[in-house]
C-alpha cells in the first residue's frame, strides 16, 4: 500500500520550497534528491512567493529562524495556500525558548498547514505547554510507547481536530493522525538520534511524498506515513551496513544512500505499522 | 594541456573568497580545499572588502541571497575590480524568481564579471528570458546535445562578446566560450545532477583555477576548461566507486574524494574535449 | 587522566548551545552528537537567551560573524556569564579582517571567556595584531615547533593571566595554558588542514569537555586538554582508515566517526602530551 507513494515521488518529482535552518539544509536538499524529488532553497521576503508559485509544496522549518525568516515563512505560506500547495510544518525546539514556541503557534494559526511533523515534546510544547523540550531533542518522559501509544492516539486526533493538520510526531514508535484514522509505527533505529537533521530530513521527505500525493489524489495521511516508513526503513538499512569502525557520519551518508535505493517494494515489505480507524469506513 | 592548471592550482594555493549560498557552502569549502586552494567565506558589509583584499580571486553565488548579501556583493566585486582579481559568478536558479534573474543582471552590469558558470536554463534566462528554469535545475527543453551544439556555440560567443565575459555552462555537454574560441567538454555523469551542489563546487573549482591561471600568466579560458574536466573527471570516478547500496550521499564525498586524488597526468588523460577557434591564430 | 573527561561527557550529556557560522556548523552539530553531547544552534537577539539558559555551556564563533549575530553573541554570553556556564571563543580567522579582529576583542573584553581556542595566527593576531593571518588557516611563521615551544608556553601564560582564560592553541603540536601550567599536545594529522572545520569541530569539542568538566568539578584546563587530545587522535585513527582512492571527504567522516567510537581508554592509551608547570604543586 505505502510503495504507491514513493513511485508518486519517483514519476511526478516534485519541487519543494524549503524555509528552513542552516545547520542541516544540505542534508535536506540531498534527501530531497535522494527520494527522485527537487530541493529549493530561498528564504528572501522579495522572492519566496516567486519561489513557492513555481514548486509544488513548502516546508517550513524554525530552526535557526530570525525576524527576517519568520516574515518570509508567513509571506510563502499565504502564496502556498493560494495555490492549494501542501505545507509542511517542523516546529523545530518549540518549547525551548518563546521565540520558537510563538512563532510555531503563530505559523498554525495563520497558515493552513497540512502536516505538522515534530518530536512529542515539540508537539506537547505546542498543544499545552507542558513539556519542557530539551534542547532540540525529545524529553524522555514524553516517550511514545506500547503502554501509553492509545493515550497518544487519543492525544493526536484531538489536535488534529483542534487544528485542522495531519499531526505526526517521530520517534521510537512514530504516531500519525487526522480527525478519522492513525498511524503507529515501528520502523527506525536509535543511531537517527546521534545525527543532527534526522528529523529536519524526515519533514522534507514527508513534504516530497505527502505533494506527491496531492497531484495523484491519493491519501495525504498514507502519504505521511509512506514518508515515515521510508525514513524509518532507511535508518534499518543504514545501521545494518556499520563497520566496526564506522560511527555516525557514516550513518548520515548511509541513511541518505538508503533513501536513493530505496524501492516501493521494499517500502512495503520492511514497513512496520499499525493503523487504527475511529470511523466505520 | 589542461594538466598544467590543476598543477598552477597546488603551486599557488590561491585563497578564494566566496560569498555564497547556505546549502552547498560546506561542499565549497572542502572541494577548494580538495584542489589545494583555500576558501574563506565572509558576506557582511563591514568586512567583505577587507577579505576580498587579503584573497586572489571572488566566487558570487546567489543561492540563497538576500538584501544584506546582494550589496555585500557589490562591495566585494568592485574591491576585486580594483585589486585585479578574477570574479566568478553562478547565477543559481536566475529565471526562478525575479529576484534572482535582476541580481545576476546588476553583478553582470556593474562588475567586471571574468566567468559566469551557470546551468543553461539560467544563462538563457539572463540572456533573453525565452527560458523557464525548474527551480534550480536546468530545464530538459533546453539541454545542449550533440545536434544543437553549434547553436550554443553561437549563442555562448555572441553572449560572450556582450558581457565581456567567458560564458561557461555546466551540463551533459559543457559549453565554455570567449569570443575567440569555444570548448565542448564531455567529461561528467549522470549522478551529478541527484547531488545538491555540483553546481555551486563547480563555481569555486573555476575560480581557484582561473585565480591560479591568472598569476602565472596563462589562459584564463584554458583554466576554466580545466575545472569543467576536472569535476567530469571526478564525477567518472566517483561513479566507479559505487557499490550496491551507496546512493547520493556516498556519490558527493567520492566526489570530492577524486577532485582531493587528481593529478595533472590523470586530467590530461581522461579530459574530453573539442576545441573551437573563430579566429586565425 | 584524561579518559574520564571523555566519560564525564558521556554520563552528563551536556546541551551545548553554539551561536557560530554556517560553513561547518553542520558538523560541529554532528561531532557534539558524536561525544555523547546535544548540539543546539541559535542566533536570533529574541531568543539566544532563552536559548542559553536551558544549556549547560555556549559556544561563540566568528565565522561568517554580521552584525545580528554580534549582539547575539553578547547577550548570550552575558546570560551564560549569570548562569556561570563555561563559554569557548573561536576567534576564526581573527587578523584577516578589522571586524573579526576587533569582535574577538570585543567578546573577550566584556565576556568572562573560559578559553579562548584558534589556530596561532588568531591569537597572536589578538594579542599585538603581530601575525598576518592567511584567511582562517595559520601562516607558516607562526606555527608551534619543538624549538620554539618554550617561547610559546610563555607566550600563552601571559596572555592567559592577561585575558583569565584559557588560552588554546591548535596546530601541530596544541599548546593550551593557563596561568600556572600548559599542555603540549603532539596527537593529530596533516589531513586535518584539509577539511574545513577542524577547528570549529575542535572548538565545540572543547565546549563539551569543559562543560561537563564543570558539572563534575574537574579540572577545566584538563578538560582542554582531554577534547585536544580526543580531536587528534581522532585525526590519526580516520587517517589510518584512508584507502587509495579516499580523499578529504571520507577524512571528514572518518575523523567524526573516530570521536563517535572513542573510548576512555583508548584516550588514555594514545594521548601523547607533555605538562610543564609553573606552580610548586
Amino acid at each position: 500500500m505505502l510503495g504507491q507513494y514513493l513511485e508518486g515521488v519517483h514519476e511526478t518529482a516534485p519541487l519543494i520550497h524549503n524555509i528552513t535552518n542552516y545547520v542541516t539544509v544540505n542534508d535536506c536538499a540531498n534527501i530531497l534528491l535522494a527520494c527522485g524529488a527537487s530541493p529549493i532553497m530561498a528564504d528572501d521576503q522579495a522572492e519566496v512567493e516567486a519561489i513557492t508559485a513555481i514548486c509544488g509544496g513548502l516546508t517550513l522549518n524554525i530552526g535557526t529562524l530570525n525576524s527576517n525568516t519568520i516574515a518570509s515563512m508567513i509571506l510563502a505560506g499565504k502564496k502556498a495556500a493560494q495555490l492549494d500547495h501542501p505545507i509542511v510544518l517542523d516546529p523545530v525546539g518549540a518549547g525551548a525558548s518563546p521565540l520558537r514556541t510563538q512563532t510555531a503557534a503563530e505559523l498554525i494559526g495563520k497558515l493552513p498547514i497540512t502536516v505538522v511533523r515534530g518530536n512529542v515534546s515539540e508537539i506537547k510544547a505546542l498543544s499545552d505547554g507542558s513539556s519542557l523540550t530539551h534542547g532540540v531533542d525529545a524529553n524522555a518522559a514524553d516517550k511514545v510507547n506500547d503502554d501509553n501509544l492509545w493515550e497518544y492516539f487519543s492525544f493526536t486526533k484531538k489536535l488534529a481536530e483542534a487544528w485542522g493538520t495531519i499531526i505526526a510526531i517521530s520517534g521510537e514508535i512514530d504516531v500519525i493522525a487526522n480527525k478519522d484514522k492513525a498511524f503507529a509505527i515501528k520502523n527506525g533505529h536509535p543511531l537517527m538520534s546521534r545525527i543532527t537533521g534526522s528529523g529536519c530530513m524526515l519533514s522534507v521527505l514527508t513534504a516530497a511524498y505527502v505533494t506527491a500525493a496531492k497531484k495523484t489524489q491519493n491519501s495525504l495521511l498514507e502519504a505521511v506515513a509512506a514518508a515515515f516508513c521510508t525514513m524509518g526503513i532507511a535508518g534499518e538499512v543504514a545501521a545494518s551496513r556499520m563497520g566496526e569502525m564506522d560511527g555516525n557520519a557514516s550513518f548520515r551518508n548511509y541513511l541518505l544512500d538508503a533513501v536513493f535505493n530505496m524501492t516501493a517494494e521494499e517500502l512495503d515489505t520492511k514497513a512496520k505499522y499499525e493503523l487504527v480507524s475511529y470511523t466505520d469506513d
